[in-house]
């Protein structure tokens, strides 16, 4: 009901009857099945028989298995995205491309509460974090496009380099310290960038 | 009993009558103030009252507020003493003793699991995350011995290269990625200290 007393109008959807419903039935049927199968067991094969839709479906609207996780965790393309085309392009201010969208995503960005959310749902359930686990490995193996000798070397600097920047977020934003916490972003840029160069390069 | 079936003894303590009650009354006393009141506004005047014994007890037992948090804690001098000599001395491999001081710590040393619980606790409960955040900003500034002002801008770089650390941490042992996770130590220090160097100098 509004505040006037009117019943509150449902309105027209934008999509088609039935698309919606189907989107809630993959991301109910890929919630269930990350969390018995693990991320790296799961199909999108498995989950369009689960959800009782056919694959390319699945495909159509999330597109990979990586982007329908983000989408069972509330973390929409665009951030994957974000995160990934910050480690691409040339070696040249790297280090401050990766920082500034790791503190975009998890600092202001719409996804940031998602990102929190996920991270403590890690650190507190064991179920939780071996799907993550298996997502960021995935995601570190796929990201790398060097040759298939530095493929390790190269996911492993990836990986440490995340890993430092989600630290510098849990100080500021979970922990909560003070003076690291009321830094402003181009202090960390200046202080973290090459600290992060220096891991990828 | 033994496996012979003769009762347990006891045995002859090595401190004298009073002591072990004494310290247990002042850890009790310290965890409940610390928790009602925070770290920063507990004083050890406040406890040893708490405890019914005199001050300079609270002393003698933990020498410093600092201690006595971590004995709550269940983190031991030691712990906290090679966390804080790794920053200090010469700016020459500054990066790598901090970074074997921290692998050292948190990965194998007799206090892991202790400052495990400490992070994981911060991160699910307010209450313990506003203990954390106070000690560790005390211990920051505590922690420079430069001048007035570039005090803020020292605690600052190392408040980010310990939340860096704590990240790799992280990814390597809460969320456990197999390829961080896998990462050797000296793998980790040729990759981790020149990072960590360029934030603290």
């Amino acid at each position: 009901m509004t505040a006037e007393g009117r019943p509150v109008s449902v309105g027209r959807r934008g999509r088609r009857p039935g698309t919606s419903t189907s989107r809630q039935a993959i991301l109910e049927a890929a919630r269930a099945r990350f969390a018995s199968d693990g991320f790296a067991a799961t199909t999108i094969r498995r989950v369009a028989a689960d959800a009782g839709v056919d694959p390319s479906l699945v495909m159509q609207f999330y597109r990979s298995k990586n982007e329908l996780y983000a989408a069972v965790m509330s973390i929409s393309p665009d951030t994957l995205a974000s995160l990934s085309t910050a480690f691409e392009g040339p070696d040249e201010r790297l280090g401050e491309r990766v920082v500034r969208a790791y503190l975009g995503v998890w600092e202001g960005g719409a996804d940031s509460e998602s990102l929190m959310a996920m991270l403590r749902g890690a650190i507190t359930n064991e179920q939780a974090s071996a799907q993550l686990r298996e997502f960021i490995q995935a995601r570190l193996l796929d990201g790398v496009r060097s040759r298939a000798s530095d493929r390790h070397d190269a996911a492993l600097r990836a990986g440490l380099a995340s890993s430092m920047l989600v630290g510098v977020t849990m100080g500021r934003r979970i922990v909560g310290v003070p003076i690291i916490a009321s830094a402003d972003v181009e202090t960390l840029v200046a202080l973290v960038a090459p600290a992060i160069q220096s891991v990828l390069t």
